[in-house]
C-alpha cells in the first residue's frame, strides 16, 4: 500500500525501476520563486554515480536530470516539480540467469513473498538505482536549506572495521572515500582492495553533521526530528542502524556524564546530537548510520530457488565492494529532505498566523 | 504542526500533559468485532507504572483506562476508540521552583524555543507520562496481532554498562528488570543502587524480538518496515539509537559473513533481523534500542534560566534512576503499533480486490 | 478505514457515539499562545443544542465542553487540544424497539452492511450528536480566523419549499430560523407547524457567506478551496448538495454572463462565489448546501428487519421536524475548519522560508 | 502547500503544465498482477482530446500515454506506476499577448496572488490540459473497478439551459454530446452553434451513474463516500456545484417523500442516490455536476493588468464553446479514482485480518 512518498509539506513521491525507462521524483510543496535548472543536479548526481572512487561498478550511467514541470522561466512556480532521469544503459540480459534464484541478503525473497513476483532485471524497484531519485530531490531541498544557512555533510568514520582516529572535515571532499582521516583512508583502501580480490564486500559507518540548523525543528510526540531522521536514513536499503549524538554510547554513560550543561554561550557538550525532546536545540546535529556490506559477492552462497529447492549462487561480473562512498550523497539527501520538511513545518508552528495578515 | 498521530490504517492520535486532567489516545481504524474492555489494559498499564521494580519514583498513579467510545456491547464497532487515562495525582506545586530554569538533558529549552513557553508542571507534553497513552493503544494493537500469531517481547540486554552474557527469554517476565540473564541482573541491581546513592542515573540497551511475523510486511521505498520501526522506537524520548538485526555490528562484517544463507527450511542465520529490503522475511524480527540515562539527577548541573543567565540546578525529591524497566512496555507498544499498521497495509497489498467481491 | 480526521495542518479527529460516555475532538496543529477557556464554547454549543427555536426535540443536553489538554494557564501551548463533551442523558431504553429494524433514510442499513452491526441506541456514531464535536472544534478554528478578519455566517434561504425574497443579514441572528427575510420566516414557521402536525419533516437550503477571506487560499489541483469546502459540507449527514457562487445556476449562464469583470476596485460581480481556479480571490465566499428532510417521521414507512423480512416502522416520541436551524452552526463549523486549515496552508505557500530565518 | 495528490490507498500525484514538456500522474498503491499496456489508454484519452464532437478547439494533441514504471512483462508489480504524456504541440507564442492581463473567469488573478506569478503560456498548471493526467489515472482505476463489477457512466442532462426530457443510456455513447435524449441533443447543438457565432460559451449539467457498487463504501465521519465524491468532482476547474441523488430537490421534499422505502428486494426509490450516512447502500450511485460556461470568450470583457490598471480583453483564436463533452471523461475519471480508493478502504474495513493469516 502506497509507501513511496516522504514528507508532509515538502512531499516527494518517487517511482521507477533499474533497467526500466527511467526513474523519477515528483516534489509537491516546494516554495515558488527558487532558481532551478538541470545543471544544478550535475554535481550531486555525479557523486552518486557508479565509478566514483575507483572502487565501484564501471557501468556507465549519465544520470542527467530532466525537469519536466514546476519551473517557468528558470524559477519554481509552486506547482509540482517532476524530475526524470532516463535510463541510458538498460542491458537486462546479464540478469536473466537470476530469474529463479533468490540472492541472499537481497530483497528478491521478500518482494516475491509480498507481491507474488520478483523483477530479476537488476532488482527492479529495490535496486540502488532508485536512490538517484532521492538524490535529485535532495538537490531541490538544498535550494531551500542553503539560504537558511543549513549545511549537511557526511563522512566515513569507519569502513571494513577500520575507524578514523582524527576528524578534519576539510579533507572530506577531496577524499575518494569521504574520509576525514588520511591515515585511516589508506587502510580502508587496502581493505577494499583485499575484499575485491576475495570477491567479498565491506560495510562501514557514516556520520552526518548538520550545521546551522536553528532551534525548533521537530513535531512531537511522534514526528520528532530524531524519529523522522531515523526513518529517513533507515529507509535506505543498506542501512541497518541509526543513532543520534552519543547514540548507543549514551546507554553506557551516567546522567551526569550524558547531560549537556547549558551556558549563556550555548551547550558545553553535544551528547544529545543537537536534538532534545525530539526538537533541534540549535547545536550541530549528529547522525550516524550503520551501512551493511553489499550482499552481491563473488563467493558461492547457499540459497533456494522460487520453488524452494536448494541452490547455490556466485555473482559474476563486477560489483561494488562497498556501498560507501556511493551511499553518502543518498544519506545526505534523505537528511536534507527531512530537514526541509521539518523546517517548513517548524515555520508553521512558529508562525504568527494573525500577524501574517499584515504581511499580505 | 500536527505531529501527534501515528499509523496510516490503524491510526492513533494522542494528547495530554502530565499534571493536566489526563492523557488519552484515539484509535481510528481498528477493525470491528474485537472484544475489548477496561480490564484488558490493567496488566500493561501496571508494567509501565512507576514503582515497578522497586527502583522507581514511588508516585502513585492508578492509570485506569476508560473506554469512551468505539465499543458497543463489549465489541469494537469500527468507530474511533477513545481511551482516556485521568490523572489522579496532579500536585504541581513541587515543580514551581523549576519555573524559569532549563533542566539539562530535558526538552525545557527546545519547547521554549519552539512554542514560546514551557510547561514547568512536570514537563507537560514531553513528560514520560505521555507514553501511558501509547501503552494503552498498544493493548488494542495486541488484540489484532495476537490472533495472527505475532508476539512482541522486549528484554534488557545492557544496563549501566553491564551486558547480559546469556539469554533465557523464559526468565524475562519474572525479572524486575526484564533481564534474561540472572547473573547480569544482580550486577545491574548493584549498579542501580550505587547510582541512586550517588544521585546519578543510568542508561541501557533494550532488545525487542517479534516472533510469528509473516513475510511481506513493509511498504518500500520509504515506508519500509525497518524505517517505520526505527521512527516508532526513536519517537520515545529516552531512545538515542536503533538498530535492526546485526545493526552496527553489520558494518564490521564482510558480505560473506553478513548475508543470511537461505535453505528450504528457512534462513540459516538472522543477521538481517528478519527484514530484507524493508520487508519482513518471516524470520524473527530483532530491534535494539539505546536508552539514555534519565536526565533528572540529584547532582548539581550548570544551566541557564529563561533570560539566558547562568544558573545551577540540582533536582530534589525521588526520581527514577533508569528509564529501564519502565520504558520496556512503551517500546513494545510502539513496535506493536507499527506492526499492526503494517500488517493491515500488507493485507491491502496482498489483497485480491477482485476476488474480494465474491466474499461479500 | 480511518476516516475520522479532517485537515492537514489544523487537524481534528473526532470520536464518540450518542448515548455513550461522551463525544470529543482532538485538535492537533493549533498554534500556541491563543486564549482558550471552557466558556468560549458555550454560545456555539447552545446554538447547536436541541430545543433551540421551539421546533426541536426537547431532550436536554448540556453540552459543556471540557478542555482536557493543550491549554496551560489559559493559553494554547501548541500541544494537541482535547475537547470532551460528556453525555448527560444517556437513556437508551427508548431505542430498544429499533434493535432489529432498519429505519428508512437512516444509516442503519449501510452501517450494518459495512461493519456487521448497527448501534440501535440512538444511531451511535452516525447520530447527529456527533456533530457537537465539530462545533466545538469550530470554536477553536474561529479563534484563529477572527483576528485574521474572516467571518463566517450562515442563513436559511429556503425551508419546506419557501424561499427568501430579500436578504438582510442583520436579521439573521435574531431569527430562530436564521432567516434573513421576516416574511419568509413566518411562512416557514407555518410550514414547520403543519409538518409537525402531520408527523412529517422538512428540508431546506442554507447559504454560507465568508467575509474577509484574503486571496490565495486553496491548494490546486486537488486540494482546491472549493473542493475541500464541498467535502467539508457534504460530510454532514443531512447535506445532499453543495454549490459555490452561482452554482447550478452557472450551468445556465453564458460565459459573457458568468465571468466576473475585474476592475481596479475589485470584481464587479461575484458569480464565482469568491473562488477562481480553486483559490480564493479576496471576494466574499458563497456556499450553499441542500439539507434533506429529517428521516425520522411519525408516519408509517415500509422497511425490512436485519433478517431481510418486510416490516413497517413509525417513529414514536418527539423528533426534530427540520435539521435547520440546528445544522447551521455545524455547517459554519465545517466551513471554519476548512478555512483555518487552508489559511495555514496558504501561509506556507506564501511563506518566504528563507526570510523566516531573520525573524527568529 | 502540497495539494496535488488524491486518494489514500490508491494514491495519485499529478504534475505538469500546458505547453511544458508534458504532464503525468504517479499512481502509488495499485495492486500487483493487473495487465496494463499503453494501448489501454487510447480510447479514454481520445474522448478527452480536443476536436471531439466538432465543437472544440482543433488543436492537435496526440496524448499518447507512456508507462514509465510499475509494469513488468505486461503486469503491474505493486511499485508506483508513472504515466507520462509528452506535449507535442507547445506553441507558446500565441499567448505572449496575455502576459500581463488577467483573464476574467480564469485563475490568472488568483495564481498571481498566491504564487507571485502567473504562467501566461496557456494557463500553465491550471490549464484544462492538466486533466489528461487524471483521465490516464482513471484508466488504471477502471482496471480494478471493472472486474469488481462497477461501471461509471456520465451523460449530459442539460446544456445551455436545455434539459433532457427522456433518458436512454444506450444512446449516450453514440452521441457527440453524451446526450441520452436525441431531441434535446439537436437543440443543444443549435445552442452551441449560436454561442460559437456570438463568440460566447455555454455551461451545462452532467449526471454520473455508478452501477454495480456494493454496499459498504465510505469511511465516516469525514471520509464519507458522498463527501469524497463531492471533493473529487468539485476539484475539476469547470465544476461549481455537486449533488447526490435528489440533491437540491431533496431540500423541497418532505421526509415521507424523500425517504426511500426498503423492501426485501432492495430500495423502492433512490432519492438517496445510493448513499446513506456516507456509505454506499448497494443501489445505483447518482451524482450531478454543474459545469460553468468556459471563461475564454470572443467578446470584449473588462479586466485589469498586473499593475492593477483597467484593461479590456477579447480572446482571439478558436476556443471551445462548452467544457461538455470534454469534461465528461474527466468527471468519470475522478469518480473512478474516488471509488477505487474507497473500494480498497472498504476492503480494509471489512477485512477479517485474523482470518487473513490462513490465506497466506
Amino acid at each position: 500500500m502506497a509507501g513511496n512518498s516522504f514528507g508532509i509539506i515538502f512531499k516527494i513521491t518517487t517511482y521507477g525501476e533499474s533497467h526500466g525507462k527511467g526513474i523519477g521524483a515528483v516534489i509537491d510543496g516546494c516554495p515558488s520563486g527558487i532558481a532551478l535548472s538541470s545543471q544544478d543536479f550535475e554535481s550531486e548526481m555525479g557523486r552518486r554515480r557508479p565509478g566514483q572512487g575507483g572502487f565501484d561498478t564501471p557501468r556507465k550511467e549519465e544520470d542527467a536530470v530532466e525537469i519536466q514541470s514546476g519551473v517557468f522561466e528558470g524559477l519554481t512556480t509552486g506547482a509540482p516539480i517532476s524530475l526524470f532521469i532516463p535510463s541510458r544503459d538498460a542491458r537486462s540480459k546479464s540478469y536473466e540467469m537470476l530469474k529463479s534464484i533468490f540472492r541472499p541478503g537481497h530483497a528478491d525473497y521478500t518482494y516475491f513473498k509480498k507481491y507474488g513476483h520478483f523483477d530479476f532485471h537488476g532488482a527492479g524497484r529495490y535496486s540502488a538505482r532508485e536512490t538517484a531519485a532521492r538524490v535529485a530531490a535532495g538537490v531541490v531541498a538544498e535550494k531551500v536549506l542553503g539560504p537558511v544557512g543549513m549545511r549537511v555533510t557526511a563522512c566515513t568514520i569507519e569502513l571494513g572495521g577500520i575507524s578514523v582516529e582524527s576528524v578534519d572535515m576539510n579533507l572530506v571532499n577531496s577524499s575518494k572515500l569521504y574520509c576525514p582521516d588520511p591515515k585511516a583512508e589508506l587502510l580502508m583502501e587496502e581493505a577494499l582492495k583485499k575484499a575485491r580480490a576475495d570477491g567479498d564486500s565491506l560495510g562501514g559507518v557514516v556520520e552526518v553533521k548538520v550545521m546551522g540548523c536553528p532551534a525548533g525543528l521537530g513535531e512531537p510526540v511522534f514526528d520528532r526530528l530524531d524519529a523522522d531522521l531515523a526513518k529517513a536514513v533507515m529507509s535506505i536499503g543498506a542501512v541497518k542502524g541509526v543513532e543520534i549524538g552519543a547514540g548507543f554510547e549514551a546507554a553506557r554513560l551516567k546522567g551526569s556524564e550524558n547531560n549537556d550543561p547549558i551556558t549563556p554561550r550555548g551547550f558545553k557538550t553535544n551528547r544529545a546530537g543537537g536534538i532534545l525532546g525530539g526538537i533541534s536545540n540549535g547545536d550541530e546535529i549528529i547522525i550516524r548510520a550503520a551501512v551493511k556490506p553489499i550482499p552481491s559477492i563473488g563467493i558461492e552462497q547457499e540459497t533456494i530457488d522460487r520453488e524452494g529447492n536448494p541452490a547455490t549462487i556466485k555473482m559474476a561480473g563486477r560489483f561494488d565492494v562497498c556501498a560507501i562512498p556511493r551511499v553518502i550523497p543518498v544519506i545526505e539527501a534523505m537528511v536534507k529532505l527531512t530537514l526541509v520538511d521539518h523546517w517548513m513545518r517548524a515555520c508553521v508552528s512558529k508562525n504568527n498566523f494573525i500577524a501574517e495578515t499584515q504581511r499580505k
